[in-house]
């Protein structure tokens, strides 16, 4: 029975660092489809939050039924409660891959981002992905170290979204209001998208050491 | 014992009921401090965050502790695991009401709502209240009634919220990049923090009625 047990608290775990694998991929999708107005990858990532919604599902009824079942205590106990924390966070991450993608299906088959921002915004796409994935890392193996490095990428990628802003607001700016409120909303995407990296990746230092190294 | 233990129910559900009255009062003063650009207001909304912040690390404590205590089983074992996440929407519907006090306290002494969208933004604020008052009423009677209500305020606030695109994509639209920009990020903050509220109730009418209305 333990030995279940423990296969089902490691399976939550691996199930967490599929989500990881799932919105980063879909992130990285959505950044694609932004910068390419490629209608295609923009309809699959929308479509594609349904299997992240389905493993959320999955981990909730899982976690749920440990604690009614096995009455954990403890620190397994804090391991589940946290792991449905996360999975929030990974949901909306999800989430957030699917509003960027729903601004480049918005503008097909117009890109919504303006030539002097694609490397800005290319960046931003990438500082999401490498979060996430050091997420995932973080997960799997209880990396503190790893968790520090995405905390700095979580500064990389709010210097790219204070970038966005001041292009936006410069007098050279010749793009007009519409592309100025897309990549407002695009830039609060990728910057949500990443905070709740660094929340996922915060519940586990905070598992592991049982200190808030951070505010909430 | 067991009768403490209810207690400790009990007050956690009365610390979730003055969330809602923390973070409605929060945006009340946050989208006052918008309309007027009133320094002041927009001080006291960022300051008095940590007021919210203090209630969700009481309740998580208090949680944690029951769950460990008291190992509950079935209904309250829901009731406390749902109370983890409800709290966890409440905090970021105070951190919405932050983000509306900084756009004022970044735009100041002008006001970051140009005369046109007044009475738009005054109706978001508004909807927003309205929506978490019927969020709390939910929490304290699980009044299932209320709960329908307050899915109808959030569609209110969602044409509200395209009334703001229509209105800044408009050719009319005359007043630049700069409040359009202020004008979206606000827009959104008003529609997450209603789509929290709406994720409140909906816990609450899972917990009373074991079924899900609405995907996630």
């Amino acid at each position: 029975m333990r030995a279940t047990y423990h296969d089902d608290l490691d399976s939550i775990s691996a199930s967490l660092v599929e989500m990881t694998n799932l919105v980063g991929s879909a992130m990285s999708r959505a950044t694609t489809a932004l910068l390419d107005a490629d209608l295609t990858l923009a309809e699959m990532v929308i479509a594609g939050d349904e299997h992240v919604d389905a493993l959320y599902r999955g981990i909730e009824a899982k976690a749920f039924d440990l604690l009614a079942r096995q009455q954990p205590v403890a620190s397994d106990l804090r391991i589940i409660v946290t792991s449905l924390r996360m999975v929030a966070d990974l949901e909306r991450m999800g989430d957030n891959a699917v509003h960027v993608a729903k601004i480049a299906r918005r503008r097909y088959p117009s890109s919504a981002v303006p030539a002097t921002l694609r490397s800005t915004v290319l960046q931003m796409g990438h500082a999401a992905e490498e979060i996430v994935a050091k997420a995932g890392s973080v997960i799997a193996k209880r990396d503190l170290v790893m968790a520090a490095e995405l905390e700095k990428d979580d500064d990389v990628m709010d210097d790219l979204h204070r970038q966005l802003f001041t292009a936006i607001l410069d007098d050279s700016w010749a793009d007009g209001v519409e592309p100025a409120i897309d990549i407002t909303l695009a830039g609060r995407y990728y910057e949500r998208f990443a905070d709740h990296a660094v929340s996922v990746a915060r519940r586990v230092v905070y598992l592991v050491t049982g200190e808030r190294s951070h505010p909430l």
